[in-house]
């Protein structure tokens, strides 16, 4: 939990804000790249939608002393293209999160000793760098004509660690194990 | 779709960030009623969250054609208290939207002539009726001891209307039929 209504709780409830629009964006793009037959696009889409509900959820949690309704501002993505374009608007909003948004809000609950804050912002953060390569990687196989070679998934439901084709034995980012990840196959 | 990046265009993202933020809180407060025994309040609270992804996604429908990283300004609630004290605080939050934010967006987009957004605006303004009204079912059934009564409760996929028990055979908010109501059991 957070000490009281600091910037670092401001900090949270804008990470929320972003995060809860992600997973619905990416809810979202997953649907029209289904609809355009890209399958297993689709299903990474969901996946990493799961891990950022997974985020929003962690967040929500280290907040849940600070009661009442606030403004919350937040960045998000809007927009809906072809699956190669909307593929991108998502790894550049996983770059922003890992370059701008975790890395300052990291800085700011280190200067204000919040513990909690710091372990949540950051498992986000190691998480979304994946994200941006996994949303790379997809980008090229649609490029080239072909779905996401991928079919299967895994996240962690601890932190979000999003992993294609096989859970790894420990998660590399909040160390729990192989039991606590779940698969998205299309 | 919206005619340009006008206010219509900032509401419709004001309105998709305050969506996506309840259907993240919705699903939070649904595992903590769960955990207290409550399983038919976490099945009304996993229901809400689906209507209000449908919400979400119905404004982020509307606003496809608006390209681009924007800061998102939105009401959310906070906090995690008991079920009681949750279920109070979802009905508040339905009522800010049914009173004063759905009332102003539908205001804006008459205004400015967007039919598309004054659709998805006013689809939802009519379910936060029900949902506070639910809430407050709900609250009274635990205060008095109780889990809540209704252990299955029904969503109109096209505008999330939402209905305890059993599925209307026309929504009475968007007119979809029967067939369009996805049903939650706890
Ligand atoms: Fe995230
Ligand atoms: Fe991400
Ligand atoms: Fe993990
Ligand atoms: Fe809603
Ligand atoms: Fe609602
Ligand atoms: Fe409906």
């Amino acid at each position: 939990m957070v000490k009281d209504d600091n910037m670092t709780a401001a900090n949270l409830r804008s990470a929320f804000g972003g995060e809860s629009q992600a997973y619905m964006r990416y809810s979202y793009w997953g649907k029209v790249a289904e609809k355009d037959g890209f399958k297993n696009v689709g299903n990474l889409f969901e996946a990493v939608a799961y891990a950022e509900k997974v985020h929003a959820q962690n967040h929500f949690k280290v907040h849940e002393n600070i009661h009442g309704d606030q403004l919350v501002p937040s960045m998000a993505g809007f927009g809906v293209g072809s699956t190669s374009e909307n593929l991108e608007a998502a790894r550049e909003g996983e770059l922003f999160e890992v370059d701008q948004m975790y890395a300052s809000y990291i800085a700011v609950a280190e200067l204000q000793e919040e513990k909690d804050a710091k372990r949540t912002f950051h498992w986000a953060r190691e998480v979304e760098k994946v994200h941006a390569e996994l949303f790379e990687a997809a980008k090229k196989d649609v490029d080239s004509g072909k779905d996401y070679t991928p079919s299967s998934v895994y996240v962690c439901e601890v932190c979000g660690h999003t992993h294609p084709n096989d859970a790894p034995d420990k998660c590399p980012v909040c160390g729990a194990p192989k039991q606590k990840y779940t698969e998205f196959a299309s």
